[in-house]
């Protein structure tokens, strides 16, 4: 592994659906929240990406839901990359666990390196390549 | 009044809390696709308005809550455009009906014309102002 | 293949996020949609079934995000149950067409019947195997 | 004023739009996120509420956008509680600053204490009132 980080968020009733559980589509929202700040841990914000011209949309988005996440809840998302981006890609893993420790969610997201201008996928900027020679 | 148009939309199991009904934030979402259907009915795509470069964000936004709406029921959204646009806003009123034909939501919102480019208001677009002159 | 159902929703604006395209985290709405009309189609409201007292939360998820989805497009979502649920687990699969019949995204969502007064997983209800029995 | 409660949260990626703003119907989010602070800090979870059997749904929802969210931003949200909730329900009101210290967005919410069991409207819980008898 190359890098980890940990955040917390609280459930929001508005994540809830009326099974009374995290409606399951929220925990893409959850997996950006923990990425977004994995790499702003890494020393690098997205939205300065964005400003430099480079989007990061999500290719493919895994997630294995072991039990459910309830309305008010601390969460907490362990976010791991596992290997530096080489060409156009970067995964992320996810760990969520409840306030008792138990983990509750798994997944993972491979997101593309794309050019703004042309749409096109790009190379691993060399600010976030630096990013990840620093810590080897 | 000057226009009113009606559409009809089906309750997702994303849109519910675990109170089990609709999320309050969510009507928001039904007065967007009710009044984006009701200019298109009157002739005009809000996605071609910003392709033309111009903006209508929400201004002012009001609801009430008569009664709860629930999952898989079909609401029934009027919305109503009471006043020609004049200077730079449109307003539109809504009123949602559930399946017993119960009025269970009223509101409104305000809308200010932006050019994209400068981010400031301009005046309602000439497009705009035909369509209502073709009504009256 | 035991069976297939198609359905068209139109893109809101509350699904697009500010790269322009549909945030990835909705297709997980669309998937619900889809899912919740096929098996409306071979004769079962998921509704029912929750009073009935069971519950159908997703055990597993999975999106490849090909192409994005743009504010205002009608989409095309084929959904295919592909085999008669047997024990307590049913899968759903499904492709996102754009309005130019370009496939966007592809995914799959494997759902738990649940007894709602247990919290616990139980057998596919007989009112949803014979569904199947007609079939084939 | 009898109460005011400030809180901070960021805006997620997930909750901007293509026009590169805040959606206008998450904003009723951020107001859920800080009233439910406003009430912890009195000394009342809205979680242990509903365990009570007291829901307080939304009745009534007023917001005017003065100036956009942005992505990533850090947005401060002043709560303030005006009057003791005296018969069935409770108000409140919103201030949103960007990071620059500018107001961004006003608002306010009237919500109703109802019965779980009947779904009545019924009268502020005494463990509510007393947090009040004790600021006063």
């Amino acid at each position: 592994m190359v890098f980890e980080h940990t955040i917390s968020l609280r459930v929001r009733y508005a994540e809830t659906d009326q099974m009374g559980y995290v409606y399951y589509g929220n925990y893409a929202i959850y997996y950006e929240v923990a990425r977004v700040e994995c790499i702003r841990a890494l020393g690098c914000s997205y939205k300065s990406l964005e400003e430099d011209g480079i989007l990061l949309p999500v290719y493919e988005h895994y997630s294995k839901f072991i039990a459910p996440a309830r309305y008010d809840e601390i969460l907490t998302i362990k976010t791991r990359i596992k290997e530096k981006p080489t060409s156009s890609r970067i995964q992320f893993e996810y760990e969520i666990f409840n306030e008792n420790g138990k983990i509750i969610n798994i997944g993972s997201t491979t997101l593309v390196f794309v050019n703004k201008q042309t749409g096109r996928p790009c190379l691993v900027p060399d600010r976030i390549s630096r990013l990840f020679d620093v810590l080897s």
